[in-house]
């Protein structure tokens, strides 16, 4: 049995980590750090849980954690994350780092978006974590940063279509609508029910929400050159899911020639082997009720020969597929188990 | 008092028409027809309206609505509405339609979408209801094209900046979230609440839904050139309300100049002297709550530099500006009296 | 026209109160007073306002609101409320309290449930808000106790059983819900949409909740008896409304006589000229979805022979009917006015 | 491997069954039967199923479902089932029945509330399946009648206070709040979105809903005495989820005893070995969203001294404890496995 750690048990991420560890065949969970809560019961900073674990909430150390555990999932904050991410890597063990501190390769961009980075030294030995693009990279990895929720939507979607070169790379538009558990579990005036439960608004626009920079990492890189898109985030009445839909102009060339179910083809043998995607049939488009708490990303393209546009979607669980399960996806290829352990669990409908 | 009929008075835009005409000071509600629960009791079939009034809901007959009132709304579905509209013109009623039957001014366009029209010697009398752009002509009409609640949240925020000749008109995508009421009173799979609740989705995708031709040509109209767009609908888990964020290409010479606040500047330029529609200020966005249960429409406008694209947002109530407000508007519109009379009612947030 | 001032005019029931306000024929409202967004312009603190009202939100100070108004609505919490109200009161002004300080008739009482009551010399003077019970003595007040939301709801459906000596005084149990907005503005875990839109839960139950007491005071004075009752509060995953539904045993003799129908019979007696009370007729059944943004009270009742039990209820809007609403009426009749002044708009369905 | 037929694979119930079936250790789903899906393919159907399952929606067909499987689980409505269940029972399978046809041991009972029955000669075979109450007649048995929804949270929470003669048992009043997933998966008003999101309402109250005499048949039985109760149904704007709020009068001799907690500790005395059931620590009040997705049932006791009132609460996730998860509940015991196997997963929080 693999032995894990979770720091930041008891957010939203540390909460759904828990849920899919506790049904997961090969690991045990020997470890829960969690700031805020240290000193509460489990049961009581997680009724969900009650009766199902009973472990201690203690407060982080890293020694502490490297007695009791062979791998930790860390959920913290940026900025926050990356020193108790080097601690973790220091006292030995392997790391799975929810947080933006390793996502980006570089610096510089990091820098500008978030500030300076307290450990650059270890932004060259992270992987990206998503599987469906760097499977090799992640098992040979110590240190995994877990993809962002929006991003790993949007690149999933994306990515087949600038892979097989259909798409003009200045012509992507990403407009995204999450739930409002991607906010937290802080209540805040935005997260407030009253305020929240019955509108629909889109929230740090125009190139100005930090998964920008994580996407277009991803994508510049299948495509082969710098991509910048326009990303904008809005926050939907709901509490869990991911609907990403994107546009883009074909390429000139390939427009014409394209049949129907072709962009799903393509699809379909790019992620031949990924476990977590499906791709829809054509004339079938996907719901975020559909993936509710599972891994599975459910996408679908259709075609708008009127205006000459191609259009990507992509529905996700944000706090599984986009946070939790996604990580446990990198811990099975860390340990060389098969990618989908323990994340075959049918989405929860209706 | 001006006396008025409601045709499909216990629908969705029927009953909003009803909440906002009790409280008009210039109206009096002297008649209801209503196909389904014809024979039912107001009060049963609306029972939020219990108390507050008496009528009978009668089966349509143009000759008794015509006795009983000066004007009608006619909130039949589409196909269904061309013949009872000729029948109440005929009859010597101005008439304010809320169907599609007569939004597209080309009949060869109306049957590319809908099919056959019925009444086409109609369509050139029609005048369509968007008092922001056709104030004159609306108050010299007898019949009223009330515009789609889709399109009325696109061509208000996209009219600006195509009037400024800031935007290439073959760039525009529209994205845009309803309310499950949008799709009407009668119950169906899709507007489920356990299939609905918890999940957002995209339908009518790719240039097949049929409130595109009505944008494009409204834009058309106002740019002075044929506009193609791409139009997503999507569904959102809440009652009211839509959203709409469009996405555009500057004309290359327009972006380098363009200060901070320019298209809100020139938005509220476009609009003075339209009482509905409030141009937020830069920075802020609009949300769907915010305007909820008020025939306000929210502006608002931002521009992406790092991938050079302008983006135009538009919060309206569907069924108030997108709907009953709007043919209300038309109504003072028509009877000479100020444009917001018995419309200035505050938002009801939260 | 009276001159009105809110004082906590940005949580909940002061923005109700101005949206109500704006469409009052017979007041303007000429001062806000605001603690924590004082300084901030009214459209960022309720973006629905934009464009409605251009007042400053100022700092509480009882002078200046006495230059500026005839009477002044008081919106602060419990505690915080009384020394602004003698302040007001002091200043000349006539005021509506919505804070529970001068709801209980019996200082003690008050002390018991709250702790020391810092005015207590004004409790003999203020009159319990409920308008269908007091309306002449609020007519001749000047201070006004605006009733709590639950305490409206269930007072509103169990005094007509209690005035006519229906019920065993010791049998009722009240078991109301509640949406999040009766919570208030401030955003706390249990305001939390991912941790309040899909679940339901009582709160403060076996008689731990502050307006027991006054559910007692009022019901004992119309019942002429000491009555203790059993009261559980639940949230429901909604944004506005109260539905309670009240149990009691029928008094020995009162059970065989009953005819169907009477206990409507006998509500829409008592509260003949009460033009916010419906008494819906038998079989009907009050959902709080048709009273939203209304002042109407909808009341029901049933008998369940079988188990020898009469059933209350009572649907409200808990920030109308059970806040704003209700305090609106209590001014009107404290100027003379008709009850119903500006209270007469339809609810928002759907 | 248990071979498993669904017989109304489709609906809410199958639903949930083929979700907890495909992560159940010792079952193999066979064979499904779909009454008006039959032909479509699974992931139509249940597109949360997609790439999970292949398996066809066949017509029912007692004969190739007897081939296919050695159990069936029945989730047909009331009426249709009793003849479906008594050909499968034929044709030597085990059965679950998940409608009402054998829930209650007395025909004549079944006839007051359902009209007469197809098959009285089964009435006497079948075991109501509520593990907790019935564990070893169920391990016994090839036929089980699953209990609803309701009634499972009724009976849970109460039983424990009447085994121990703790209430009088004419003084029950249970208050329930359901989500809409109870209503199933047809659309009709009462589960259209627009008109059940913002909104609660009681219905089939006075003791007109078909739940009650199950409810009473179970709790008559613990008690060793007729009861009768009051028993009052709440639609709750959620997807997933019943609450109870059951309220009793102590017995004279108990009250004054009553020490705090003794009401938690005699529950999981009674609850000892039933792995579902959480007692929940005295002042801890349970939330559906707590079990949502899970098998647990939430109970907690409160004691309103003030008002001589006992109080008793539960939460379960309605189709999990309130009907898929009972049911293979009930399929362990009949199979000899362990009551949990296949239900430890913990609930989808949030």
């Amino acid at each position: 049995m693999i032995r894990v750690a979770i720091v930041g048990a008891t957010g939203y991420t540390g909460a759904e980590l828990l849920r899919l560890l506790l049904s997961h065949p090969e690991v045990e969970v020997t470890h829960l750090a969690a700031h805020g809560r240290a000193g509460m019961r489990l049961s009581e900073a997680l009724p969900s849980l009650s009766g199902l674990l009973d472990l201690p909430l203690e407060p982080f150390d890293a020694a502490r954690v490297a007695e009791a555990a062979d791998v930790a999932f860390c959920g913290l904050p940026h900025g926050a994350s990356a020193p108790a991410v080097s601690a973790l890597l220091e006292a030995g063990l392997k790391v799975l780092d929810l947080s933006a501190d390793f996502r980006l390769r570089d610096p510089a961009v990091y820098e500008a978006w978030y500030g300076a980075h307290p450990h650059t030294e270890l932004c060259a030995r992270s992987v990206y974590g998503l599987p469906e693009l760097h499977r090799e990279a992640i098992a040979a990895a110590r240190l995994i940063a877990v993809p962002g929720c929006y991003p790993t939507s949007a690149i999933l979607c994306l990515a087949p279509l600038l892979a097989n070169r259909l798409i003009e790379p200045k012509s992507i538009v990403i407009d995204s609508k999450s739930g409002v558990s991607g906010a937290g579990r802080t209540p805040s005036p935005t997260t407030h029910l009253p305020e929240t439960a019955e509108g629909i608004r889109a929230y740090k626009v125009a190139g100005t929400h930090r998964h920008t920079p994580e996407i277009e990492q991803e994508l510049s890189s299948v495509a082969g050159e710098p991509i910048t898109v326009t990303f904008t985030p809005h926050l939907a009445p709901m509490t869990r899911g991911i609907l990403t839909t994107a546009y883009a102009t074909p390429r000139a060339e390939a427009l014409g020639g394209l049949a129907d179910g072709a962009c799903q083809d393509l699809a379909r043998s790019f992620f031949s082997g990924s476990p977590s995607v499906r791709v829809l049939d054509p004339g079938r488009l996907p719901d975020t009720l559909f993936v509710r708490g599972s891994n599975f990303a459910h996408l679908a393209y259709a075609v708008d020969r009127r205006a000459s546009r191609i259009l990507a979607f992509a529905a996700i669980d944000n706090l599984v597929k986009g946070a939790a399960g996604q990580a446990v996806q990198c811990l099975n290829l860390m340990f060389g188990l098969p990618e989908g352990t323990g994340l075959g669990g049918a989405p929860m409908f209706p």
